[in-house]
């Protein structure tokens, strides 16, 4: 099978043009097939706030009411892929930037209403890997924005961390698949005060002893279970590292055993 | 050599949900494989005025500052491109919103500064057409936005009607492609005042005379000389017609002979 890794990086990095040139060069030398999923928060934030529409966040996610909704469609979907797109052509990478619309790729319903009603916000119902994956043995890279649609005409917001882990798992069908995430720190750490104790490997087993004794923690928690979700779903590994690392080896690898 | 149906639509038709539900039902009924270009400037005029920027038109051409290119990418290639690609996807077409920059399929380059700075205008160089037209084999229906890149990392404006002449003229080595321009007319007309009096056939030899005539003139001209550009480039046919008529025979044909 051959390889290919999905890099997910959240939206500071590729909303800030030297950061986003940075992080293009380092992901270019990443070796075999290749996907980019980016976020676009901040973006969306500053955009919403000049046109008048006011950002409301629940758990961290984004109530997206129409009008957010049209911002995250313009924003995530236009501008901040587009840039990623052009970015990427620059330096020699076929890039193809696609919301869950375009090829009909990923398919997601309107999350129900329970205690929080997020408005229009997409649960992930349905992957098609199969055109994804032949453009992908074609070298063309596809680059993710965090944007489903519901086969029924609407687009949905749907979480960067999601589409990503999401895309990896139906990707695993045609791939050995390493899902990357990047994150502030070098990687899960063994101890928060100190960035460079940077835990290399984590099992089931380990995982399991590291929450029982708290070295593992809050975020990180429900982060690394869906880790170990993407893994038994058929993804070779699941990688926690830093942007500029990406490139390299480092960081903490998630694998099954 | 399989017939291939390009459709350009002008912003407004594809920016009221009412009138592009309807454009989309009548462009799923046109047989054989297609591709749709889009404009979308009321909406960005629309959308620049909230944040604050000025719109700018010279000769009918957007003036694309940097905060403008912001807008038309976001606007054009998210919020417009993206509901149309859900829109399609809503009635069985496998759709695929694009810009220049995505495949890298049309490039250009920035419009040199003569008597007017353009900005961050794109003139078109180059279209790569081997990667759309196996995707427009497997069914996918391209949907193109109103932009290009210059391949060294900016996203360039670019008219719909050019980007849908160069699309067609590139594709016309692949099918036997028809351009289909609509238009706010049912077709070029014989007598101004009479929305029934269209033309049925203009070949190069009725061009020169319904020009010396004065029957046709002004912004028409232009826009059939570009469709003779297109027919001698290897286009088959260019038809102008009103939206409605799309799926239909009605509106004007331009021919070579």
């Amino acid at each position: 099978m051959n390889k290919l890794t999905l890099v997910k990086v959240g939206g500071k990095i590729v909303e800030e043009p030297e950061t986003l040139k940075q992080l293009l060069a380092d992901f270019s030398k990443i070796e075999g097939f290749k996907v980019l999923v980016h976020g676009g928060g901040r973006s969306a934030t500053a955009i919403a706030a000049k046109l008048g529409i006011e950002s409301k966040m629940v758990n961290g996610r984004r109530i997206t009411d129409e009008e957010t909704l049209k911002v995250v469609t313009m924003v995530y979907g236009g501008l901040v892929n587009k840039q990623i797109v052009a970015g990427l052509q620059a330096i020699g990478i076929n890039a193809l930037g696609l919301t869950g619309a375009d090829l009909n790729y990923m398919r997601s319903e309107k999350r129900p209403v329970k205690e929080v009603d997020y408005g229009y916000v997409g649960d992930v119902k349905e992957v098609n890997s199969d055109i994804l994956s032949d453009l992908i043995l074609k070298n063309v890279v596809p680059v993710l924005a965090p944007l489903t649609h519901d086969n029924a005409g609407n687009m949905l917001n749907t979480n960067a961390d999601t589409i990503a882990s999401e895309a990896a798992k139906a990707l695993a069908k045609h791939f050995e698949v390493t899902l990357m995430y990047c994150f502030e720190k070098k990687g899960v750490l063994m101890n928060e005060n100190d960035d460079e104790s940077v835990i290399n490997e984590i099992t089931p087993a380990l995982f399991e002893k590291y929450v029982a004794e708290g070295i593992i923690q809050g975020g990180m928690i429900p982060k690394l279970e869906n880790a170990f979700e993407a893994i038994n779903a058929g993804v070779k590994q699941v990688i926690i590292t830093r942007a500029d690392n990406i490139h390299t080896n480092l960081g903490t690898r998630i694998i099954k055993s």
